[in-house]
């Protein structure tokens, strides 16, 4: 049985009320050739242009805004070689507080520069030879600074939920409800929230090989997946989803699909050419989830997440080549 | 003297009626890298983002839309190898309406399969020996057919002009009104439509060696440019304004400013890391101008107009690879 509670819409709503005027309210983009290749009525969450560049600034905004003024004070701790590492850092300047970021030595000398210029102490580790949780809850301890986990946290999926609310919304306007939501996933933090945010019927997409939530959410239990081969979706290496982010999936009765590296490739291509966005690999699963009829969305309306765009100029040029 | 009436904010709100629901709504998007680096406060206008990726659809299916009944049947032509070719077709094919888009052979093939794409007969003349307006001409009086000018049109000038609309509504909505608006030109038609639709003082941004508007407005009468240097701004390679948006922009005051081809790359590289947009070279000129400082926009509220998206992988990597 889940140990946590299920998200709460009221939750998502105090975040959406705290982030309000921060963060982007990203619009829903249609595009004639995905509605034409899938045969559905789809709309585009592009959070790529979110923030830091990614959905998790929303879900870092939320928690650090939903601190108490001493606990303030005593500043952040994370840990990520990624985008939540920008999105802490950012929300963490903003508001004026400490913040140190604990990174591989070997993460990309551009992630790191980049949250280095939002002003956070950056702490690099040996990936090989130590353990980055360990050292945060170090740090944490040390300073009374709080760990900001990067989904296994109500503030942080909630805020990452306000996505979700953002969609719902911008679709009743048009006078319209969505059947289905295909959400990048990595531990379940913005696919709980925007199911829960959103009210709309919400499938999760990961890679191959890093499907935990679809085979957690299929068994009615968290498992772990083990030693699976390199992904380029460096977004969504999660290996074990959290207790939060399995009791809200569950309880709504969410599933989940994966895509292959292939696959990924040629939404990036799409998403370049068709959409005018740039988009990393793990921001693009939803989107080949959709293109490749992964998620069957003939004759539905259907919100498809980009979760972010991150990445380094080489590495999407080596993806057009190689969707050809 | 002008020979045209300036556009009016009453053509502007018609148009805005007409692209309703069809037309993408574009964001304004903030960048703290863009405020930090001009000093100001910065709104994108990412008409990349809309329907065929560029602005020219807006006017395109605002003069399409207006046509009498009769005239639809007739179908239109339209002479263009990009942006104006692409957004005529599609705004053909949403209406039900022939069209026919003269566009040299040596197009990129891409464009030309784009276009066609959108339902479009394309015809291929030779750029050396032939002459497009005339084949245009031709065309539409052997068919009855209806040219559509690409910017020196009053429906044409009006749809595009709606961006400016949307953009001072959405400042105001967040109660804030602009100093300064900063316009991609080529042969102003979104300029005048622009600065008619938003009331706010523009500035166009062209090409070195393609500044006839800039000329035309410092010097009062439209002076055309002659033998500029190749340029990778295809979408800008007006050598002369219109009647109208001379007009227009004239009436107004508007002055205009030049950047280089490196600036424009510089431009599209900074877009790409820091926006997560894909803005081809003729849609960053807005962005080079600000980046540069060519306008100050130091204290200022100013729109920043990101024109276009419609570039070739190939020419966007050069550029990324020319700004390091």
């Amino acid at each position: 049985m889940p140990v946590s509670e299920p998200l709460s819409t009221h939750e998502i709503q105090a975040a959406a009320a705290r982030i309000a005027g921060v963060a982007v309210h990203t619009p829903l983009l249609r595009c004639d050739a995905l509605d034409t290749a899938t045969g559905g009525r789809i709309f585009l969450k592009p959070e790529c242009l979110q923030v830091t560049g990614s959905f998790k600034f929303r879900g870092a905004y939320n928690r650090l805004a939903a601190m108490a003024p001493g606990a303030r004070e005593a500043g952040v701790v994370a840990f990520s070689s990624g985008n939540h590492a920008q999105g802490v850092a950012r929300a963490a300047r903003l508001l004026g507080m400490p913040c140190a970021i604990v990174m591989p030595s070997d993460a990309p000398p551009l992630k790191i520069e980049r949250t280095r210029a939002d002003g956070a102490e950056i702490i690099l580790y040996d990936r090989l030879r130590e353990d980055r949780a360990k050292i945060a809850a170090g740090i944490a301890a040390a300073r009374g600074a709080t760990v900001v986990p990067s989904f296994d946290d109500r503030h942080v999926a909630a805020g990452q939920g306000t996505a979700g609310l953002e969609a719902a919304a911008d679709l009743a306007r048009l006078g319209l409800v969505a059947d289905v939501a295909l959400i990048c996933c990595g531990g379940g933090g913005l696919a709980s929230g925007f199911a829960v945010g959103s009210g709309i019927r919400t499938i999760t997409v990961e890679p191959d090989g890093y499907d935990d939530v679809a085979i957690s959410l299929a068994r009615g239990e968290i498992v772990p997946v083990k030693n699976p081969g390199p992904t380029r979706c460096d977004a969504l290496q999660t290996l074990r989803m959290g207790d939060l982010t399995f009791a809200t999936l569950h309880a709504l009765g969410v599933q989940g699909v994966s895509v292959s590296e292939a696959e990924v490739a040629r939404a990036m291509a799409f998403a370049f050419v068709e959409l005018k966005l740039v988009v990393e690999p793990g921001g693009a699963v939803a989107l080949a989830a959709a293109l490749t009829g992964r998620v069957d969305l003939a004759g539905r309306t259907a919100v498809v997440m980009l979760s972010g765009g991150n990445v380094e100029p080489a590495v999407l040029a080596a993806c057009l080549a190689e969707a050809g």
